[in-house]
């Protein structure tokens, strides 16, 4: 089964907005065993939207079309699909009872564009929205799909896995493209690659990516064939033989956030966390509040920005600060006592640092960094230099704290 | 001129990488008045390359392609260019020179990668590589030119910016693309549309496409011709006829954040600002931290998941959490005005609401929200829903309490 993706949206076409849609879809397409030969993207103009549909229809499998759905009129996808079928708009029961639900929970009211998304293209499948008012169309034709969604990335995202995923898992067809992330942080791309050496005998023809970020380098294992267990046997194997060589870089698998597995970790030990945050300036707390059920380990969080906040929420000494600097490890340390003692949490964290572009020194450069660690045992803390950057030194920063805390509580190396 | 980008790479099709190249390549190809029409991805597949050139070439007056010149096995792009059009690969002087160059500056050997990279398709024209050892192939024939540019993005953002968007300035094509895009916050597309009315008298061949995003809907003017001046006026006057029918939505133009127009708002009136959040858990204060400089009017922010610290850091009395509960209007005022006493700021800012997933009820269902506002003349609270998704409530909390700061300093409604 082969497949093709149409992006349609003029900002895709003018760079404005890069095509994550066709990332996510391709992704999920694989991961039923799907192939995607081509992504294609094309304007908000219904002459070249019909071209395109007229062009590929006969060559793939699948056809995956996302974007102008919406209610204004620079949405044509909708009558562009009626032209290439010949079929018509009709009022759809299905639709509407979805849609003034949707209005409903936001305490909206029915309109004209409402009124207007509810015309749906006579003999297509309804692939319900449950997070704006346009719907999907699903058609099944000349041994062929066809599927029509949203640009909306979030509401395109639960589509796909809820039904487009759904019906290709349940049609179970015998082929695997299987992929396994190994999720690193703390070491560099290089010296993974060194310490991982050579690969081609563990490998015998599935491919492993890496894949650098600000915040670590992803491993990507990727394997395809018929038999499923088999397919499976070889990732365990691959992966198995990359954690002897760097388990204690890795911290999750499969897109995994250090966040998630640290909220795991606090989770099943009942420990609880409080957190000082100078230069991340609140990235560290909206990380882990990004975890459902956070606030059963998370007690507070504060961004002292000002030296006065730091006096006044984390009783760090006036003269330490005018001693040592607010960037110092002096600092770091008495910020992370500070915010564990007053939450009476278990482990306190701290960060200070110079995040930039300017108050960068000869002796304390943009990108310094010191974190803080404190729990019952001792108080600590590490310096670091992240290079530049302000957001990137932000994320390295949070990344870093998450990792001393990961590592401490496991009690690796 | 209309043009073609043609991405090749496995990467990009298998969802592992987003296709930022393209978007790049459009940015720069409009802002030579070159119009981008479609961008296609193909795999690192020689036959499915050389397809995608049949197909295209006769249909474009540019074709642009990007990825597969490197010196490994699954870089096949060269050899389908040469197959294209019939020509061989020959032994190139001036790659060789642009090559030793390379190498010598970073001290690395001639190697046997090198010496395939010189090879180079006959009857080229070079584009130089100042970052890689992948030579750029410019062809110009039956009056287009076809443009071969390597994947990795800063050899080839400088080569576009050096060579090829350098050659369409000499060219002097006298045709200009511009956009505008203005940024709103508070208000549903449709409600958007509604208000702006029919706008076919006021755009009058100019384009407005409305973009929705989580945090807002931007709204994107764009327009051609060949007359620069007369192009700018036209995007003046489309600006100026929204701008009448939705002002006050409007917080910022062109990719602008909220956090940095408040930025520049807070630093220009000299006032300061301090933060008390709880379902929105930093990411107020993180985005205000990514904008440089933030320091001078962030005094402190916390994240005050338990009541204790509601109590402790923001004075809340306990009696009120109890009787109204901490997801209530009047603990959002208390924290408000809490975090701005304490602080000592011009302005406090307050977050309490149920981001869930769970911890809803009936009465005080995911999504609702109170966000609470303190100065010296009055403290106050409001109420939205924000729907469900965790992130989404809050980023749409985040927007919105920054959003309510800006419209109160500068007066509007």
């Amino acid at each position: 089964m082969k497949a093709i993706i149409i992006s349609i949206g003029d900002e895709i076409l003018i760079g404005q907005v890069l095509n994550t849609n066709a990332a996510y879809i391709s992704e999920k397409l694989n991961g039923v065993g799907i192939e995607v030969s081509r992504i294609l993207t094309v304007g908000d103009d219904e002459y070249e939207i019909l071209k395109a549909f007229k062009e590929y229809y006969s060559r793939y499998d699948i056809i995956v079309v996302t974007g102008g759905l919406g209610p204004t009129h620079d949405d044509v996808t909708r009558s562009a699909v009626c032209k290439f079928f010949a079929v018509k708009l009709v009022s759809s029961n299905e639709v509407r009872n979805n849609v003034e639900e949707f209005l409903k929970k936001r305490n909206r009211k029915w309109s004209d564009a409402a009124e207007n998304q509810i015309l749906f293209p006579a003999g297509a499948k309804v692939i319900p929205n449950k997070y704006g008012t346009a719907a999907g169309e699903f058609f099944e034709r000349d041994n062929k799909y066809f599927i029509v969604l949203p640009g909306v990335p979030y509401e395109m995202e639960s589509m796909m896995e809820d039904f487009v995923v759904q019906f290709f898992r349940d049609k179970k067809m015998d082929r695997y493209i299987l992929h396994r992330t190994l999720m690193t942080t703390g070491i560099a791309e290089s010296e993974l690659a060194t310490r991982l050496g050579n690969l081609d005998n563990i490998l015998q023809g599935a491919k492993l990516a890496f894949l650098p970020s600000p915040t670590g380098v992803r491993l990507r294992i990727t394997i395809s064939g018929t038999n499923k267990n088999q397919c499976e046997n070889r990732i365990q194997t691959i992966e198995t033989y990359i954690r002897e060589k760097a388990n204690k870089f890795i911290y999750g698998v499969d897109e995994e956030s250090l966040e998630e597995v640290l909220g795991k970790i606090l989770t099943e030990r009942k420990l609880t966390i409080a957190i000082a945050e100078s230069c991340t300036g609140g990235m560290i707390a909206n990380k882990i509040t990004n975890v459902p059920s956070s606030s059963s380990y998370l007690e507070r969080a504060v961004t002292t920005y000002s030296n006065q906040s730091k006096i006044d929420l984390l009783n760090v000494p006036k003269n330490l600060i005018e001693m040592c600097g607010a960037v110092s490890k002096e600092v770091a340390e008495a910020m992370a006592l500070g915010i564990r003692q007053n939450a009476g949490t278990d482990i306190g964290i701290s960060t200070t640092g110079i995040a930039g572009p300017t108050g960068g020194t000869q002796e304390k450069p943009v990108g310094l960094v010191w974190i803080g660690y404190s729990d019952a045992n001792k108080s600590s803390a590490q310096k670091f230099n992240f290079g530049d950057g302000r957001i990137r030194i932000k994320e390295r920063t949070s990344q870093a704290a998450m990792e001393i805390v990961r590592r401490i509580i496991l009690k690796i190396e």
